[in-house]
């Protein structure tokens, strides 16, 4: 529909898609409403339209996601987080530890990644743990240090809510909501964080397909929230040389696939520190729109995935090569 | 430590524990806390606790699930649910539609399992679907026809939950709160229904481990709760000609590993309604305590997974058949 | 084509294919001649074959594999085993060590399983080893203690062949060729194996779809060989609980699809024997026509896959169960 | 042992590691002779062997695979073919048709690949095709059409053998022997193609993990023959958006467990055009050696995996690109 269609408009449309004998689903956003028709052979009926009024255009759309393809929307969508695009030319960093150990390493990897060239800090605030016993994030005193790291360094701030109770918390503090691997099908979170008036960073789940990711994609959307990051994080295989097989595949297929921003995590999928600049370079190379990267000021002593963090002289050697391989690939320089 | 332990032992343990250099986990349980002491060579130092009040015994526990383990509790869980016992010798069978579509339909349903020997009704009301487009569930109305259908057959009632939040709704009108394949590692979710004082059926992360799996359930038992039922019901494999790989091995790891009992979702494994018997007859035959069954009145016209809900004259010779297969392995007939 | 179809008769028929335009391609059996027709729409020009001779019937077949799936043979193939019939209401038990280690070790066991029922005695000659280090069988000598342990049982023998080169020597002394899960697409092997005039045992690829199992059959029927035993022995999943996960769903899925007789292997899909019996019993119950297992004097001393193998006494608790489960889903008893 | 170990020498030391109770394994190659010492405490027993003459160093190896691993030969293993290193700091790109379809269509493509800076043409003569009924190359004639290409070109030949008995015929005319993913572990093949005096590129199988494809490329090693170069192209995973899943991680893993050169199929990974260039430069960046890369003249009409080809121009674009790329991780120019 058009942005100025009324709710007479709208509601006409629907009746006629059923009078058709047609479904028809509707997606408000906050910019405007689209009526999916769903049957057969719907887009045959399209001239069944013709005489309503309100509809900007009728499109057909095989794809079960909607909202999220490329069929919906040609351009690429940038995410503008306080002035960071994510999806535009710029390859951009965000790098953090994995959990919120303490103020004091929390600021010393701030100011380092922040030298180095990363614009958003990531870092655990609540940890969805396997097991019960493990730590499991400071929770909000962790959401008020990042607060606070944001304040002296600039950066923005990404950190997981892995509860929909959590949402309007995390939403006070953070830039950007990150959704977990294990909440990629948690529907009542995503729905949540889709209402929360913020970015949303949704991780693929470990085994997720692309098409369930991009539905997934789908219920925060549909909420009218458009400001979706994906992140490829690994996905789970039978090869155990590696914590998760990092699928560089999805860069490629996802960028054909939707408009929304790509980033890939290399540290979960690699699991061990060396591996993850190789990995890293990998996704600039292939196309991602930014990474997600472990940096923990003494990983031996992390409280969490520290055999994956990388020390910060890795950080910065990494960042450099990151600037030439997103220069070979015509991305301006970070 | 023992039933009668008294708030300041349990203290005085866990002091201990920490001075020591060790951790130390609580599991307060409605019987009797536990406390988990972790560390390299935690079990070395059993003797510096012989001065102490209130310990019952001392268990080398060297599995991540703790409560789960068989080390834990030799003898088999037995889950009570409203006099059906489902970990004793009876093969129990809970049979039902995939979504409560309606109350004609669910009645029916309701009655003809019964009749055949089925024990618990089985339903969704809250369905978490992978389209946000995708039929949701009846919601509060389908618990509500679900509780009637109870009154009328005497059958004990399983059904979803999808969020924290739902928790209590769900537990007035159900005797067992079913947490789903998608919410395997929901922890928020795990936790509320954990405490909400009724059995919880938790089925296999369609791409989790048993050992995640068995975690997974440490987080209800860790709440205090030792009602948990296991349900395997397929992973996600390679293979695509049915829906998910029915992993049977799984039954006899699991009664090696756990006392809690073990039953099978044929349908979800298979996909495909013709498939179903054959492989409900083999997890009755691997073991398995019971069995989670779809049945529809008319598969055609399901709301939901039609493909593969048994009619009800298929379901009456899945019953006579799981008897003998029953009867073979030593378990009374239904 | 007719049994009596003359030479000329079925150059007529080929010329004709290739006239319309299609392709023809010829799979020349013993007893008949299967002239499959490739091509859009080739059904459609059935008509044009009315007036040529040597036809028998034409059918469409829309399956990939064409010589093993139900469309081209409706009844069960059984496969005759000089007398032990293979694919008929009779679960048929394979038994023996992983390796045959010695003379002495392999007729103990040998008249252990013909003592409880086994009709086959299984044992490893050549063995293809993950690593060049391990050992990998003693060859010719092997074979012939097998021989030797056949005249004394009265058991006929499957054995591996890993090699196009060693399909004659083999084949000079077993029953039952069997092919490993590392070679199911080892084309020139099945090749070789469809010409040598035995029956022959194909073992899954371990990540193989059942589709692609079936094609490999399709080059062993090709060669004129109705005779292949399909053997499911578990696929590679991601769960590391046990060596591999048994894809219990292809029991029924390859019953509907092939004529072909299909048997399971427990002990690889486990890898340790406790697991063994549940999952035996589990397949019998899922339609099995026979089960492949392996059985040691002494699993602790083997040479290959100890771990897995039953002792003597568990085999015996096994066949007994075996006979119960296979009466109560209407086999005979063995 | 050292180069010029006698055989006395040689077998003393094997008696001695017999003698402690260990197992020998005698590695024969054409340069040195190995002995792997196995068992418990092997390495603590390394003083017992000081007497004894011809050993030139001691090294302790935990790894399965030996003369595969980084610890047996630390620095990088380059494979010189004709002159083209592969292994060296230059990414080295081999590029063809899936196919050797004719004469014609394969000097069109050579001519163009070798203008664009390959190195090495790659061409089927024999096919392992999943159905017996697909095209399965043109064998010996496709051989000297490679052989010809060579002639006009100056191009190197890499080309597949299928089969043990067809090594010393494909030997004959091509420069490198490619093993396919179906018979990674076809260990009569691995050992044949160990002694044909040729480099071989061993292809990954696509569900092997990465230490048992370091175990195939031991059978080829221990047969004499150093110069194996391993390459990666996709394994299977639950994914289906494409073909098979590229395993980026096994770049830098491989990297540090071996010093055999490693190169990256990325079209048999992505299975469809479009996303081959994204992989292909991941793939450089990830810090593979080479590329081997699938063009035809019109893909739309290959015999074979024609979705998968690049066009020219598309191949004429990657290079470019593969040239910026290679230069920003710090590899020249090609």
């Amino acid at each position: 529909m058009s942005h100025q269609a009324t709710g007479a408009e709208i509601d006409a449309v629907v009746e006629r898609v059923e009078e058709i004998g047609l479904k028809a689903e509707l997606s408000r956003g906050e910019e405007r409403t689209v009526i999916g028709v769903i049957g057969g052979n719907a887009y045959a009926y399209r001239d069944a339209f013709s005489h309503l009024g309100g509809i900007q255009e009728i499109v057909p759309i095989t794809k079960p996601f909607k909202l999220a393809s490329r069929e919906f929307r040609r351009a690429d969508t940038v995410v503008d987080v306080g002035g960071v695009k994510i999806g535009n030319d710029e390859v951009v960093v965000m790098a953090g530890p994995c959990s919120v150990e303490g103020e004091e390493m929390l600021l010393e990897t701030a100011r380092h990644v922040a030298a180095q060239g990363a614009k958003i800090l990531r870092g655990g605030a609540f940890k969805p743990r396997t097991s019960p016993y493990s730590f499991q994030g400071l929770g909000e005193a962790a959401l008020k240090m990042m607060a606070e790291a944001r304040s002296e360094t600039g950066l923005k701030v990404v950190t997981e809510v892995v509860s929909p109770g959590d949402v309007a918390l995390v939403a006070q503090y953070a830039d950007i909501l990150q959704l977990g691997t294990r909440n990629m099908q948690n529907y009542a979170l995503l729905q949540e964080a889709g209402r929360a008036g913020k970015p949303v960073l949704l991780k693929r789940g470990m085994s997720s397909t692309i098409e369930e990711w991009l539905l997934a994609a789908e219920y925060i959307l549909s909420q009218g929230n458009r400001d979706v990051i994906l992140c490829e994080r690994g996905i789970r295989t039978f090869e155990t040389a590696t914590r998760f097989t990092l699928d560089i595949n999805a860069v490629p297929v996802l960028k054909h696939a939707t408009s929304l921003p790509v980033i890939v995590d290399p540290s979960h999928a690699a699991g061990r520190a060396e591996f993850v600049p190789s990995i890293a370079l990998a996704a600039v190379a292939a196309g991602a729109d930014g990474l997600l990267v472990e940096v923990h000021p003494n990983p031996a002593e992390a409280l969490s995935d520290g055999a994956q963090s990388l020390t910060p002289p890795a950080f910065e050697r990494l960042m450099r090569d990151v600037g030439r391989v997103a220069a070979a690939v015509g991305r301006p320089a970070l």
